[in-house]
């Protein structure tokens, strides 16, 4: 596919994914962290307004004078912005407005890319803005899930539940071998910064299971009176619990027909088989203790990887997000898209059910705050 | 007009208020006190099924299982409800949804009015209903202008601002005599709770304005520094000052090209003869501490309101929303109306530009927190 | 008594009243609302200092440059101060360095005793240091309580409990008449300006009556459900109730051996006919509702207060604390001390167990949030 | 040394740190992380009380019933506790009483000692609780001087700033070679748990400081308006800056007289020459970017510590406290001593200077949030 095409897919795609949301539902923020559909949308047409039509086309007329104050998500370099959690408090633009705003900004990259070959500075830019359009398409489906499951009528999105199961897999755990390892992305094609440099580690001797944690295994710990023995759980864990009052993971309830959970195609019962999901990095470090095991570093899932199938669930590890050795920040707006979220997160690898095709790498490196369990998290064992 | 005729008024009139929104608009809710207007519109209806179809039309079917905890406000006695602060983050039911539960609930109110005459009981109810439906009304103008006011866009709602003047006004002051006054309602018709038991009560001498206090008036005490300067505040509006970062009336800007306010017609100058409003009750008592002068108690403000004009703001009293002698609650959950919000609430009298015809009179009570501006409230001065 | 013979008295039962106190006692503040004893007794002396020594004792040198700042409660006029709930962060000055500033405070107090007649406006000036200093020390009982009270070793003050009984009472109601009262302080001698002016309020017909509340039929109430059924509770109280998990009064507990409660005499067993204390205005509001009775209203109280017995708890009423009509505020710090506290707090009528002799009076006004119970506080009920 | 020697010495420290102290100082607590001396004091007791003597000693009394609730820190497997930040609102034990229980405490840890040959168990935990003792004595030092430095008369512990200088060093980069390193303790006597296992780890080519940064070079960053330019912080740091109003180091003020630190000998003068402390992680990272440097992970700083000179100053790393491969937790209550902090921490390695002799080592893994400042934490740049 010519980089073009490429655009026109991934860009309809996020269009695509919208068709069965009533115009209500492009509104719905109900905490910081989940945007709006609306919101992404614009976000996502605003990254290459900003990032290329503005720098690179002359004389360019932004669609709006406001927008690029709207839809800033997270850049101090491109000015002041609309507060995190007030994004679903805007009513205008409307919807159309915003699809109006998406064909602006593609008509105008369409001209970018049939005028001539592209600078490789640009070209960089627009593959870029296709990978965080990409990751915004997962978020589209996990924030909406989130909204939609405080929402008391249950609304279902679409038909699939995203339950996968781990029935026929054989358990089992693989070994691996001491040694130096090169750990960071060495192919061609695209990355993004954190995942260079690629550089060695050394591991020690170390195994790791071939298959997710599924329903089943974790409700045995639930019964275990996992929740309530505070000798697996951080010290933090334990006031998190408190103070939120969990017991449970997200989207599970226990009702008189036993075990449910919310999925997006409504609520549904709880299969043991299936692989569990919707778990922070607390309660997959607390069912790891309870095992007597612990998750992989994400050294030792990367050294592993192609030794099992991953690609369902993000796969929390122990590692907390740092630099690699030898990181560099881009200059401008861009050095902001990972480097300054480089604090108190933990590193997640894998890809999941709602990542688009073609956006997981076994280098790719995920991060969330330990207490987040709004995507599709799985846990991984090693010991 | 029969009481058919009223509802089918009352009910038309929720309605067509509307009219100018887009669908998008109808969920905003930027803070927990400003409820989206498809709540409005579900909440009005709901109280008609609850209170009335449901008690008394033999074998009634609810329009939707769940509507009854979607659409309950704060009645304790009807059950569990969605938090107050939640009402904006429900996509669904939609819009169309909305309506057509409101269409279901007048169909079978219009049903119950066909069929014979209504006894007492049911008729006081429906009087109640139409009455929260008006106050209801006033809140879906306040509410939406507080929403609008916050989106950057700073969307219009049509093209009336509602910026009433006083310029051909003479002030003065009205001189009352000590002696006793009868307060509360004793005319025939509708009244609140709240508003009985008329009793008596001693005015001393008193002196109260016959005009509003104007934009002009208000800027004199911000540009005398009435903001910075401590003497005139109580001490708790202080620290309602500090952090709320306050230094000006809900919104009010200065600009390059002056003071200006975000009204239901869009960003306009503000004009010094208009009269002042969206104040709190903080802000209204330091402005009167800051002219020597102070605020009527609602005795005073009744017991004059025929020499004044009144009806364009509701007017801030220095008096406490506390219950009258005699007062008595209804039981079940109409009881909990009005009684149960007496304590730490500050009365206003008076009537709004608003304020739907036909539902003020100057026995009226309105009460809110001193810290709340978002209502069309406004400034008479007394001495 | 002459003046410096008050003077002398009223602050040496300041430091009476520390004699059973370790130095650690005089530096606990667990609330920002419970000063530490230290503070306390800087508090009053500086009060003298800044208000009276500062201003008319020529070239007077302050005991310290920093004990202006240290010292000051909410005294804008007088500069900035020491946060309220940092007072009990402070180790130094120490005990003994206080002891110091208050003899110092003293004996330039009594060389101006000494030197002459003092002119009207020092002598007003000191009685109010004097009765300030008495309120000081109702709430150096009433704080040390709350503070001790915390501490799982529940240290006692001394012998006396403070429990007083009702045992031999006759319960009865009061029958009042409507008509005019007059209300507000009209003797000689001292009172606060909040109790003026004296003015006419009408009263429509009312019992009240000549007992107050005893322990045993606040156990009724809760052994009744009282603390989990709404309908007795204010919309505010349920939530206060919620967030704080409150079902009994202040300093109770149920034990194995029944209901307990924390005195200044240690922890013992709760006596039924003995008079409920520590209640806050929300439960004596919601027991009243149980009981199908009121709280009187201030004027109320005032109106029939020579017709029982009174002085062993602050009673609460249903009365917002407002400026009476004609109000006024002096100038300058002094005129801080009750006009900018006059809005969202109830009023309290009497007096308590640990008043000072000498520092009640019927038109005495003492005002709280409707949350606070660490006062001696008590429920009379009307209807 | 022999153990009993050692326990004597240590012991006697805790008490010699305390002679200067008036008893009030004993008792402040003006945040949740900073514990009076006299909590201190009981808890280093309490540990060997807890931990030996009741399990070991056959029908051993506790000296209080209530001790074990009253100086339990963290530890879940010993029931419940006083909460955190409670621990200065507790006047009584008085002083006097703990220093009666330190010396039951070390009476009966002397029978242990004189009676027999340790056996190896209660020896380990002796070593241990001599360690901790040790730590508490750091901490003595460190949370004294926030309770200090908050009180408006900025008192001194005594004659040393601990203002150590760099004058006379010259400024160098040790180049360190790729390759395996190994990690963690290894030799013999006591090291925490959170140092094992000793492992392999392989580094790349890394550069690092021979010497800590200056006051001096942090002044010409704030100059440089460093803690303006969203560049050089995180994106918590920017909401940590903005949430607290930072645009200083902890201590640091700017006066008439030019830039003054408080220390434990008063106020003083901001020396160029000497060493920067009371940093913390976010401001060290944010330095480092803006020199165009970062901070060593703890791997570098322990392989290259040989070359440098350390000990003053517990530097911050860029390493999150994780565990080590192959770590394990003791079982029962000394389990909780490091383990379950694990997580949203930052390494700090060295020492500080009022670190007490003996207890230092280059494997030391010290940790605190990244915006703790409290402790006499430096900078140390690599590239």
């Amino acid at each position: 596919m010519t980089i073009q095409e490429q655009f026109r897919t991934i860009r309809q795609h996020s269009v695509d994914m919208c068709k069965s949301l009533e115009i209500e539902d492009y509104l719905v923020q109900p905490s910081f962290f989940a945007s709006p559909p609306k919101w992404n949308l614009g976000h996502t047409s605003w990254f290459f307004e900003e990032m290329i039509l503005k720098s690179f086309v002359p004389d360019y007329k932004p669609f709006h004078p406001k927008f690029s104050f709207l839809f800033n998500s997270y850049y101090n370099a491109l000015g002041d912005r609309v507060g995190r959690s007030q994004r679903g408090d805007l009513s205008r633009p409307t919807v159309k407005e915003v699809y109006q705003y998406r064909n602006h900004v593609d008509e105008q990259m369409n001209k970018l890319f049939d005028n001539t070959e592209l600078p490789s500075q640009i070209r960089d830019l627009v593959i870029l803005g296709l990978n965080h359009e990409q990751q915004h398409q997962e978020l589209f489906y996990t924030d909406l899930k989130f909204a939609f499951s405080l929402n008391p009528l249950y609304p279902a999105y679409g038909g699939t539940a995203y339950c996968e199961t781990n029935e026929n897999k054989q358990p089992d755990f693989i070994k691996m071998n001491e040694g130096i390892y090169e750990i960071g992305f060495d192919g061609k094609g695209f990355c993004f910064d954190n995942e260079l440099k690629r550089h060695k580690v050394y591991l020690q001797p170390f195994e790791i299971s071939n298959k997710l944690v599924t329903n089943g295994e974790y409700l045995e710990f639930i019964e275990d009176k996992g929740y309530e023995r505070f000798e697996f759980w951080h010290d933090e864990a334990l006031l998190w619990l408190k103070e939120n009052d969990i017991s449970k993971p997200l989207y599970w309830q226990q009702t008189d027909e036993g075990w449910q959970q919310y999925t997006l195609a409504g609520i549904r019962k709880i299969i043991p088989d299936d692989i569990l999901t919707h778990i922070t990095y607390y309660e997959s470090y607390a069912f790891a203790q309870w095992k007597g095991m612990r998750l992989p570093t994400e050294f030792e899932w990367e050294a592993a990887a192609d030794h099992f199938h991953w690609g369902e669930r993000w796969e929390w590890t122990e590692s907390a997000y740092i630099p690699y050795p030898g990181y560099a920040k881009a200059t401008g707006a861009v050095g902001e898209y990972n480097g300054k979220f480089m604090v108190n997160q933990k590193v997640l690898r894998g890809a999941s059910v709602v990542t688009p095709k073609g956006h997981s790498r076994k280098t790719y490196r995920n991060f969330f705050h330990p207490n987040m369990g709004w995507q599709f998290n799985g846990i991984r064992l090693a010991k």
